[in-house]
């Protein structure tokens, strides 16, 4: 892509809303635009690293047999009055009526819609166990949201539903789960801490969260040496470790992931069930699984910047490699880019602007190689390559390229 | 994909809601489940086809230089006020209010959005032209609702926007754009008709709807051999072409895509300008271009299926291959799974049923080839390959799938 032809403008001045850093960083690098509280519109770039993120936890759910679906926004009144969530969930629904004064909810989670899916289709032992799971736009009507992805109002979230005929096999696959959840947030660059958590108003006996520590983090966690992690929820008021009876650390951090065994909650009062070997009727057990997307890209940025601005890992940067022409031939760096974009995505900076400003605006947009073109590369027949992430440069030929 | 394994269940009953073929078949086949009047889950084979069509829309519009971006559902109303469409606009919106009472409209189309964002960043001549795309979920307030995927009240959409310096440089991209619009329907296996269109509540003087003729179309269009054609809104009462005067035939038929050159219709009043090369502030010329994508599979069905089921073009279909083992030693049948499911995709009913049950439910899927393995084919060292849109059957060898 030439960055001439991007729709892209940067910005050195912190804006208003900016009340941490991914925020301050995602907006001012054109990553996403803000289009009311808690609102964004993702711009190309943005874009770019969402659909990484996505492709991330879509290779990695599908190796432990996830199908993936799409269900609705419009979530009809009466499947949430079965759960009898319409007015306990919180943060509570956004509700609208149609035309013919039926009543609807924006889904801000979709245990009814799909318990409803599934006891429409599932009714021998033989149909168990699956998965299925979705990216799909959520809503939540929060009192107060953060500027950037950090907590917003509508946000693209990966949930996954598994359904099992015991409580076994819902804990086995539960682990299995589990560690996917590292697997894909490893590969995002993320380190997360696997706490113990309450299931609120989803709901469920066991419960996890998937932590990364931050000073922005608006979670509080309680770690011990011996392993023993939980949000502070949970431990509220321990000074010691429930487990060890070890001394235990308090941390700030960012809640990426948030696991469920939600057994026969839903279910039980849902009627989903199945005929067992025998012919007897049971409750399907359920597990529940979310990964809000925005927010794992903000959390990237949170952990992965300098004072200059963004430092992607590869693995979600927007493009691999950035292409600047500083000086000398503009054919040449031409030449590198077509060459360079038949392997790699390539964002090519072809614009005629200033140096200082080109380079100065890649360490903002922060993609994780730069290749530079320049009067003296040119010389040499050489490009100089740094990564984002270390300070050094270093010329290489171009044939190494 | 081994079918033992695919969340699906098929079905030999029309359902209620199923007034017109597409409906029957996605519902029956298992591609669509109904969660309420209009609104829909897309289920594993459904999505796939979605993605489908989703990905030959994308690679057309990367081609005309499109960007693609993520806007969102929730639009404040202040925005909508601005265009003087918050009350106005046909079908109305869904709108509803958060926890301070602001009010918001779901999208339904995206001019404001988009021109907000535009606004916010085009200041200068030289950032344009540009074309902004999104495939997102609308949302439509409609009174009534058909049974599938032809008129919804939620839906996936692409949305394409397109901003110029002036009329002549937005008339030769409509131009591009009508031409890639084509293209994007024939790959998908559609015969589009461009007609003459009211740009209605959308705005603009010059409008073109993409039809494609069926009985189950809710729209009239008249058409000459002179090559005129346009919905009968616009040329009402008309018997003679108003062309050359011909005898024009009246069809029924299906809109499967819609383009307005709005020209400065939302630029006026939302102040979307730019300056020139003489320093004149002047407003941003637009276009803009819609397909549903939902309506799009649809119509697919609707005109490529017989009376056992849908008969999917190669491009769109769920899978490439659907291969059925249906006699004979198993472990031959999982070989060649494994063997054709390195090149291509390839749904395999591997399950324990009667082969007549495995054809019959082969045929209403509609994949677009079938692979069958039995004692005969595996005797002579061969499989059998139909296509679902043939009739006749061939023996080829083994090494030459």
């Amino acid at each position: 892509m030439k960055e001439s032809k991007l729709f892209l403008k940067t910005s050195k001045e912190k804006p208003k809303e900016a009340d941490n850093i991914s925020a301050e960083f995602l907006i001012r690098a054109g990553y996403i635009d803000k289009l009311a509280a808690g609102v964004y519109t993702f711009l190309p770039l943005g874009l770019r690293v969402l659909r990484k993120i996505e492709n991330i936890i879509r290779k990695e759910l599908d190796k432990i047999g996830g199908e993936e679906i799409l269900m609705p926004v419009l979530h009809p009144k009466v499947l949430w009055e079965e759960s009898g969530r319409w007015e306990k969930i919180d943060p509570p629904l956004f509700k609208l009526k149609d035309r013919h004064n039926r009543e609807y909810g924006l889904g801000s989670t979709h245990e009814e819609v799909i318990s409803d899916l599934v006891r429409k289709r599932v009714d021998s032992y033989k149909g168990l166990p699956f998965v299925l799971y979705q990216i799909q736009n959520k809503f939540r009507n929060e009192m107060r949201s953060t500027g950037g992805l950090l907590r917003t109002r509508e946000f693209l979230m990966k949930d996954a539903y598994s359904f099992h005929a015991d409580k076994k096999d819902l804990e086995s696959y539960y682990e299995e789960m589990t560690k996917t959840y590292h697997q894909i947030f490893n590969k995002m660059g993320l380190n997360v801490i696997q706490v113990e958590a309450s299931s609120g108003t989803i709901g469920g006996k066991v419960s996890h969260e998937f932590m990364v520590l931050s000073e922005t983090g608006e979670d509080n966690i309680v770690v011990c040496e011996c392993g023993f992690g939980s949000n502070e929820e949970v431990t509220i008021g321990d000074k010691n470790c429930p487990k060890c009876q070890g001394i235990i650390k308090k941390d700030k951090a960012i809640e990426v992931g948030h696991t469920f065994q939600l057994g026969d909650k839903y279910s039980k009062v849902m009627k989903v069930v199945y005929r067992d070997k025998e012919g007897k009727e049971k409750f399907v057990q359920m597990g529940c699984y979310g990964i809000g997307l925005g927010r794992a890209m903000a959390t990237v940025v949170e952990v992965h910047h300098d004072d200059k601005g963004i430092i992607w890992p590869e693995s979600v940067s927007p493009y691999l490699i950035h292409l600047i022409h500083l000086s000398g031939d503009k054919k040449k760096a031409d030449e590198i880019y077509e060459k360079l974009s038949q392997k790699y995505d390539v964002l090519y900076d072809d614009r005629d602007i200033s140096a200082g400003e080109k380079l100065a605006e890649a360490d903002l947009i922060g993609i994780a190689k730069r290749v530079v073109v320049s009067e003296k590369t040119i010389k040499e027949n050489k490009v100089e390559l740094k990564l984002r992430s270390e300070k050094e440069a270093k010329l290489i030929s171009l044939d190494k390229i």
